[in-house]
């Protein structure tokens, strides 16, 4: 099994996937960004791929789901609830920080204590926290002792030979991120699943209204809905749609099977097993 | 009149305000990233600020919603629909392209053309489509003519004297971006005017579909519907909704009483005319 997540060593994608494999035999394979990850999987290169989907506070993966919509066609098979502890991080010696660097979902995780300790100090984008902190290391501070700082998860800082000067900066203190496990294949029934379906409804008064009816009438309790723009004109959207149960359940399928009818875009991503965490 | 809008000069927000104050009389103000614009007017400093909301390939703009929802109290006075051509913008004497600077958004409008073109060329993140350009302009490229290039709008390309190499490279035709208004006072009530609000239901069962049914009840069209994580819990959501009419409207008020009743939060963002380009 080769099981693929985004790197590079130190970000919270590695230690998803790390929760993930516990006990089974498998291949942590690393990639540089999200698009070449599910691209990986949905080609056969990998068997499947540990993607971040949603984070508590900053909201969607907005590339993760445009993929899965648009671009692949994958199934979920189980998904994956980790805390994320932001820390801000610099090289030993260094006093004072002239650039802070991080993922954009996790300067955004900070808005609060940069606003309140770092007002003026200029951020940079990187692909992930730990090549935030990968960037901070390679970085030689000038003679002044001003240097760079990294927003990232504590085991960056180990990896990366950096030193923590505030732990725990997020805005908030219940911050969670989802991942899912993208593969070719459908995960086998358990018991408690959940069933994650993408739709598009035509841009009708009453349109979305209309497919929570369906929901409401079969009494299926939806979990989560997320819309992303539809790309062809502003004003139309898909919608990321998770219900409780298993997409074999009567109840599900025929509601499923209405949904189906009833919209002009469909597509089902399977049914997994709720994360306890959730 | 002091408006303010995000900054440097060449953005699509400038190009925004200025739609806006044509024929008014007011004075321009840029500012270097939207949180400052929106505390600006918030605390008084300027009348109103121009940002952007939502763009029709990578949607919403995560901080603007935010902050209207959790941070600010303010009105929308007007929308602004704005057509986005993006372009690929690179130093005179240039040859080869070393890195590709732009606006997280904007680099996801063109994911498609980078995909195709430059799969391999790192792309760095900036606060603006016009700040991408003005650091292209600064940079000084080496001997053998490799330097950076530029996504941004053609307004760019002459502010900072570059030349275009690759015209509307955006991943589809029509890419429109929606921008507000925002003002501590409510604009006059006129034909034609949308409303917009914001609230977080209960996490239970069905209390989505119950705020939609109001809508449905009154017969009122809900032209967007854009949901945000609420920050205290995954799962836990706020909703920002779009309805036809006026909230002086007979029915617009009845249906809006009944949801204030029936939602955790809420919050009324006001009524202002439709944008025709809509």
């Amino acid at each position: 099994m080769k099981i693929g997540f985004l790197g590079p060593k130190g970000t919270f994608s590695q230690q998803a996937a790390e929760i993930y494999i516990d006990g089974l035999h498998a291949e942590l394979i690393q990639f540089a960004n999200i698009a070449e990850l599910i691209f990986a999987v949905n080609n056969g290169k990998i068997d499947e791929a540990v993607v971040p989907v949603e984070n508590s506070i900053e909201g969607p993966v907005n590339v993760t789901l445009d993929m899965m919509a648009w671009d692949v066609d994958l199934k979920i098979k189980r998904e994956i609830v980790v805390p994320i502890i932001h820390n801000l991080m610099v090289n030993k010696k260094q006093k004072n920080i002239s650039l802070i660097l991080s993922h954009p979902q996790a300067i955004g995780q900070c808005r609060e204590f940069l606003n309140k300790h770092y007002p003026n100090i200029p951020i940079k984008y990187t692909y992930s926290t730990a090549q935030a902190a990968q960037l901070v290391a390679e970085h030689s501070f000038s003679d002044n002792n001003e240097g760079w700082a990294a927003i990232a998860a504590q085991k960056a800082s180990e990896e990366y030979n950096l030193v923590i000067t505030h732990r725990s900066i997020q805005d908030k203190s219940n911050n969670v991120t989802r991942f899912i496990v993208l593969s070719q294949y459908s995960a086998e029934k358990t018991e408690n699943s959940k069933t994650s379906i993408i739709f598009s409804t035509e841009n009708k008064p009453g349109s979305l209204y209309r497919i929570l009816q369906i929901l409401h009438l079969w009494d299926i309790n939806m979990t989560r809905i997320e819309s992303r723009p539809a790309k062809n004109n502003l004003g139309n959207y898909i919608f990321f749609v998770d219900i409780e149960g298993h997409w074999e359940d009567d109840d599900i399928r025929d509601a499923l099977t209405m949904i189906k009818r009833k919209t002009s875009f469909f597509k089902m991503l399977g049914s997994y097993p709720i994360n306890s965490a959730d």
